[in-house]
């Protein structure tokens, strides 16, 4: 995707996503010029914590100012480090006596801006009020290089910063306290990346952006800022295998190049899955999913909180992240439990999640996961005020019903051909073979001459046997149909003409919610709307049968208006067209009631 | 982007999504072959909340699963609608005494399978038992057409489902009088997209999907499976004019095709800005602002409440919907204020942000976009402690050092175009220009033989005049060794070549904070450490000056191990190189010291 949607002088871009950001919340304010967004009810009791970085990586940084996390953080341009005076700046507005930590990504330009307003800080406080804390937890660049390049950060920033910012609400804790604190969480993070494409950014060229993967490529290891990983693959693994190889790289105990992340099968972790803002939720979902199932099978471990969705993005890159934090290695300054607790504690940065509490231990997901869930038995329908005929009338009835519809096959799948999707003629044909072996098999669905058992048969037929869109209608209807005639034959109403005559209306009614068609819209409402109609009118059962006949023979003059058949073309002047295939199959059995 | 990340087994990948959600969560269960999620912890004495529809819109319905929101929701496949018997299920699982309400999305295939399932639990539990509540807030179809198709849901469903949820938490309420509060809400919730591009399904071949746009090309009022909007605009306007249009086709009280959703301007309105799952989120936020913006100043709306992330999304479409939701117009029931309290009555629901609570009116965002920030003062070095020189000697180690990096620019941007980004020599030459010009105008920055004055004001060129690392390098080098140099003066020690050496070595273990480079990498490290080393060793300035030249000349034999001269394959065998120009420039300027 190489389209954008920017304002009217690109360069407000970021500004006007920073003050997206504060409409959201009203515990943020903008410095507007100086790109740096605060917590206007920060507490300067408390240490603060500052960080910031490029823009494209929101929710990032600003969606992590909030109480117990960022007091305020200095966003940059798209992928460039904010200017060293606006940090400064970020710092004045939340400026605290006990203290400032600038928790950083560990990025060159970030490194380096952030490292000069930490010594203008200093030459201004003094030694020691300023610390700087660099966030390194990406798994991706093995030892024999990081000697020179030093490892960065992807999504754990957001743990270290939650741990830190909870940390600084203790009001016994000092600066250095609450930064080798950090130092301790940090250490105890652990983040890959893998994705599919790296990322168009707001005003390149289209072709501009380097490294773009081939359409079947896959790297493992990609940065933030589209740099490329250390593992491509020439064809996309199964989530399966993807996650494997992604845990190994991060959780191998004996991999000298890597081997980062120190574990015992006993401790207790928090795992984070990040979105870098382009992989669809479902995939993401399920990726997470994945992740969580090898975790226990392979390793032992069983998360006790488990966050995912967008934390720190790449514009909309298809990537996401494995973040892994140790909770019980980061144990010694707070026991295990204070940890959970500080992580626990609540936050009003905006995007922090809801369902992060102190109930909320994950780890019994497996408890969650039901897979042999009772349905509802088999509804026996209320026959307490049954209506009975002669067996073989009703035999008739539907087994004519059912021969027309069989006969009618050809005739009506070519018209549906014509103008629909061709499946009408066959889905009424597998209905009406259904019905003519319940009527000769077992026990026949006519033998003891009960309405509600046939009209009940037929409706597991419909459900069972038949499908689209027709399937739904005539079930919707005939299931109104049979809620309503078991109400009304339990009514004093002693006229069984009426009691049906009354079923049939309220079940056009119900179905009439359900579609928009009426008649003349060449729907099997043209056949249906009439039918019960005339018999309402007259209870005559033979000239509702001559009206269903008649408004089927009508729909060769109707124009379609829904449905498929509306997207063929030229159609507006035709007067002559094939009847409606749902209508007239219908009718067709409808018309076995001349049986009666 | 047609690449995703699937299971194994692709059929899993809803099942998949659905488990990923439950382990993030602890309040949600699964039925893992219904593709039912729901609320373990629901209350039963309260109406039940079910919604549900075809996966792909994540978080859709299983992000909203949660105390005083949905009780269950059933998921079908991508983009298809669930099957009839697990909407069932989902209602058995947690069903209510009081009643259940389906709260769904109007398209045709959900609407027939929720209306079988109501169907059939009527028949279960009597007429009244279960009402379906269709959501319509789509502003795109028009109202000639919309007699027809009927409209469908975009994001307000979430809002309906909010308002809803939290009324079922009032006992006094009944079944009768939630449902036909949800219809008031849904009467005064409006909804469009625009976007920039229809969505690839998982499982299609990559150009099989319906519909795509041109690469200029953007469409207002697309649904959320790819269904074409009404628009189609053959290049991308800018933030304003969209958000213009948008809000036009929303909000005119005098369109007849539309005006769906009639208000005052003194009605209270809450916003929910949905990104269907493929919007950087940089671009979100900032066509959020732009929303708030024109809503403020061309309609008299200030939205107190102000939502925006994902809710329903088309996989990673690159699409988004505005929704308003008149809080003043659906008052009746609920009062105003009663309205908001339910919208902010918190909830565990995964995808319902943190931030909405009763504190968190936005209506007062001007006030917090603050464009007039005081920046510090310029800082006042404290100079109670300087150190004072010949002033003629200081003019000549500054003069000589500025001339030595003018003369070697050529030079210097020689080399540094061969193996760097030649920008080296011209950084460097300016800043000595703003030194030479700070030696000769106004009050000449050697005129009082000031040290520390001197080098204050070398800082103030380096971070006014010169950019990119090298520059960042320097200025921290610089500014911590005057802080160093401003406390060491206060000391005890007199020795003022000693107070020096410390100084100069403290800033040089500062700045090994910031670079991984050490000797013996090509960078200006080279020339620093043992510049500082030989000086802390001899209290010998012309010895210490002496080794910067040896080690200046010595990158010569140095292969490239940072930095942009590493991206220059073919360097292995090579012994002979140019000067590193950063590290010979730097000694260059110290050259200047053999004044002294």
């Amino acid at each position: 995707m190489t389209k954008h949607f920017v304002p009217e002088n690109p360069n407000n871009l970021v500004k006007d996503c920073l003050q997206g950001y504060i409409v959201c919340n009203e515990h943020l304010s903008v410095l507007y010029h100086e790109k740096v967004i605060f917590n206007n009810k920060f507490d300067s009791s408390q240490v603060c914590l500052i960080s910031g970085g490029g823009s494209g990586h929101e929710p990032g940084w600003a969606g992590l100012v909030g109480n117990g996390m960022l007091a305020a953080c200095a966003q940059g341009e798209v992928f460039a480090s904010p200017n060293f005076k606006n940090i400064q700046a970020a710092e004045k507005t939340v400026h605290s006596q006990k203290g400032c930590i600038l928790v950083i990504t560990n990025y060159t330009g970030d490194n380096l801006y952030f490292g000069m307003a930490q010594q203008e800080l200093l030459a201004r406080y003094g030694p020691g009020h300023v610390k700087l804390l660099r966030c390194t937890d990406d798994a991706a660049i093995p030892r024999s290089t990081n000697s020179l390049v030093g490892r960065r950060t992807l999504a754990g920033v957001g743990i270290v910063i939650k741990m830190m910012g909870a940390a600084t609400q203790l009001p016994h804790l000092s600066l250095d306290d609450i930064y080798h604190f950090g130092e301790t969480v940090n250490r105890n993070v652990i983040s890959i990346n893998a994705g599919l494409d790296h990322v168009h950014i707001p005003g390149h060229a289209p072709d501009s952006d380097y490294g773009k993967l081939q359409p079947n490529e896959i790297e493992i290891g990609l940065g933030i800022h589209n740099e490329p990983g250390f593992v491509k693959l020439s064809s996309i693994p199964t989530n399966e295998a993807l996650i494997s190889d992604m845990l190994q790289y991060m959780l191998s105990q004996d991999d000298p190049e890597r081997s980062y992340l120190k574990y015992d099968s006993s401790d207790q972790f928090i795992l984070l899955f990040n979105n870098l803002g382009g992989l669809p939720v479902i995939e993401e979902k399920a990726l997470l999913f994945q992740t969580v199932t090898q975790l226990d099978r392979d390793y032992g471990i069983v998360p006790h909180r488990v966050l995912a969705g967008n934390f720190v993005t790449s514009l909309n890159a298809s990537i996401f992240t494995i973040t892994l934090f140790n909770v019980t290695k980061t144990a010694g300054m707070f026991t295990e439990q204070q940890l959970f607790d500080l992580f626990d504690q609540p936050t009003n940065a905006t995007n922090w999640p809801n369902y992060v509490d102190h109930t909320a231990s994950t780890g019994n997901y497996k408890d969650r996961i039901i897979k042999s869930f009772a349905h509802y038995d088999e509804f026996v329908p209320d026959t307490t005020n049954d209506v009975q005929i002669d067996p073989q009338t009703l035999y008739n009835i539907l087994h004519t019903g059912s021969r027309n519809l069989i006969r009618m096959e050809p005739l009506i799948t070519e018209w549906d051909t014509k103008m629909g999707d061709g499946d009408c003629g066959k889905m009424l044909e597998i209905a009406a073979n259904g019905v003519l072996l319940g009527l000769d098999q077992g026990e026949g669905m006519a033998t003891n001459g009960s309405i509600l058992t046939c009209l009940n048969r037929i409706l597991a037929i419909l459900s069972n046997d038949m499908g689209g869109t027709l399937g739904a209608i005539l079930y919707i209807f005939m299931k109104s149909f049979i809620n309503n005639l078991t109400i009304n034959l339990g009514s004093s109403q002693t006229d069984i003409r009426l009691i049906f005559a009354t079923s049939l209306s309220s079940a056009i009614e119900t179905l009439k919610g359900f579609t928009k068609a009426r008649e003349g819209h060449r729907t099997v409402m043209d056949v249906l709307i009439p039918f019960v109609r005339v018999f309402g009118d007259t209870l005559d059962i033979y000239k509702a049968v001559d009206a269903a006949e008649a408004a089927a023979e009508g729909t060769r003059k109707l124009a379609p208006k829904l449905g498929r058949a509306t997207y063929v073309g030229g159609l507006e002047n035709k007067k002559d067209f094939v009847p409606d295939p749902g209508a007239y199959g219908v009718y067709e059995a409808i018309r076995g009631l001349r049986c009666l």
